[in-house]
């Protein structure tokens, strides 16, 4: 009776305050309140897939929670609380300091409340299922709901991305040596990948502005693919408002063209379209909200830029600024692609 | 965009029935019904801890959900919904159809929907959370809910055990070649250690009955230990009420004697009382109601046994038939033990 529970008790349990019940019973007990809907989703981090086994406890410990904040953000639900299931080689008291302090610090930031857990000797895995709330009296279509879902999307929409997008992949590719960085962009790329922030206050006011959303999190391909598909529709995407959202590129020394010189003309694109590890949201309005979604920009201190239209038929269509179709080779990231 | 999310799509989608919106956007939502709490409990199995890395998927399929239900059971919950992150060596079609027709077949049992996941590349591990619910207005202590809790116990209380004990750490010690049974009771035990019968029923009938309740997964003496550490007291458990709730001894030919006399006096106290994986329910109940917990086994047609008493001392104290202290050595059992 020591180890497995000492551990959860010491490092992970405190007062709950949002909870009827927290750690520490078989269940954790949860009222939500009239008129709401649960929001719920899980992500599993493996060591070696999607971390370094030497990766910083502090920085594990909140990309962790900041991955599936990011799922409650794209629904535009308000965090409230998670359960984490831990799997460790070894009981490493430091480690697990670090790591929870990371965590925690992140759901304090979020009043996201740990309710309960489970910890297990294995490889370091991590699993968090993380519940959010959001008004029930939506109306939306097809489900009787106020969450963003990805079905919403009609053609005429435009489509926007938060924040920047691509740094973590190219911070990646650094790590793994592909390629060089110079350091002061390497330290500002390694924080997009390591210390992603969640777009929650966004997902919630995109609520009554938003058709559909998706967050970023296998490359603006991939996840703005989900919306095409749920929704039945296609995209066409504008390369050159996409590639300014390389925030590496942008502040290269000598400027863009000179990031395209030092590492070919394709990195760019390849990256903003298809890196991971974003953590930003892809959305779709009407083009009637416009207004609204600059305000909304200017009010969070957060770029959200227009990048492409919504479109009757299928596929996704990639054009340069004149509207002319590029050819580009990009994939999404997916973990059984060889 | 293919393999991991049509993986999902293929062995684990299917129309949601329960919830507000299943498997396939950012998160699922699920509104609960006024007046009640949602009970939530996470766990995670790990190949070479909780099971063989060649287990029968559809056994595994089972088993992964059937623990989380019985912690659900534990707190008197119905089951609504539950998520599943899953890490996988490979993609293996037919590991994965016989995983996911375990699981699902358990689930549909129970009326408890798949509501979302995760799947990745790595070490073979499962992870499910699990949702219930339980009325809010059950006036326990210290929180307004009617869940069953580990804190309620009072000294005076008989304490109960449901069903057999100590037949699946039995089976896992012939498994693991450290003792050799009798292929009829090899095949029985088996059963209890992969296909363990989550408790569900019960545990929604004992709300009204039961002080204090906790499930069995580390051993009786380990779960009962959280019983008496959150309600403040202790117990004194009747070894010769015991010793019978170890089906494979009653069962062994030539008696119980014939058994102890094979594998030696303790092994089956060992069993019993520090086993593990049992997934019987532990629970604490005035004298006043044992006329409705007998009616209550009769119902269910589960043996419900009055193993111990609680007691105003903290400890646990093990006594024989004619309440003389018994010497034993035993401990739950703790994924970081050495």
């Amino acid at each position: 009776m020591s180890g497995e529970f000492a551990l959860i008790d010491r490092y992970f349990s405190r007062p709950s305050a949002r909870a009827v019940l927290g750690v520490g019973d078989d269940c954790a007990l949860l009222q939500s309140a009239p008129g709401m809907q649960l929001a719920i989703s899980t992500d599993m981090l493996v060591v070696g897939r999607h971390f370094f086994a030497d990766a910083d406890p502090r920085l594990l410990g909140h990309k962790s929670l900041a991955v599936n904040l990011s799922d409650l953000a794209a629904c535009g639900a308000r965090p409230l609380a998670f359960t984490l299931a831990l799997s460790l080689p070894q009981v490493d008291a430091p480690w697990l300091q670090a790591f929870s302090e990371g965590l925690l610090a992140l759901a304090d930031a979020h009043q996201c409340e740990l309710i309960g857990g489970d910890t297990t000797r294995g490889p370091l895995t991590i699993c968090i299922t993380v519940l959010g709330e959001v008004p029930a009296d939506g109306g939306r279509l097809p489900v009787p709901t106020s969450a963003l879902l990805r079905s919403g999307a009609q053609p005429g929409d435009d489509v926007y991305a938060s924040g920047s997008l691509g740094d973590a992949a190219l911070a990646l590719r650094a790590l793994q040596g592909t390629l060089s960085l110079p350091e002061p962009l390497l330290v500002q790329a390694r924080q997009r990948l390591e210390a992603p922030q969640p777009r929650v206050a966004l997902g919630q006011a995109l609520r009554p502005l938003a058709s559909a959303c998706a967050d970023i999190s296998d490359g603006v391909v991939g996840d703005l693919g989900h919306i095409l598909a749920r929704s039945g529709c296609g995209a066409r995407l504008d390369a050159s408002r996409l590639l300014p959202l390389l925030a590496t590129r942008q502040h290269f020394a000598g400027g863009p063209a000179q990031f395209d010189a030092t590492y070919g003309p394709d990195l760019a694109l390849q990256c903003v379209l298809a890196g991971g590890d974003d953590y930003e949201l892809v959305f779709c309005a009407a083009p009637a909200q416009r207004e609204a979604i600059d305000a909304l920009a200017q009010t969070l201190a957060l770029p959200l830029t227009r990048i492409a239209t919504i479109e009757a038929a299928p596929g996704l269509r990639l054009v340069d600024a004149q509207g002319e179709p590029l050819q580009a080779t990009f994939a999404s990231f997916d973990h059984f692609m060889p």
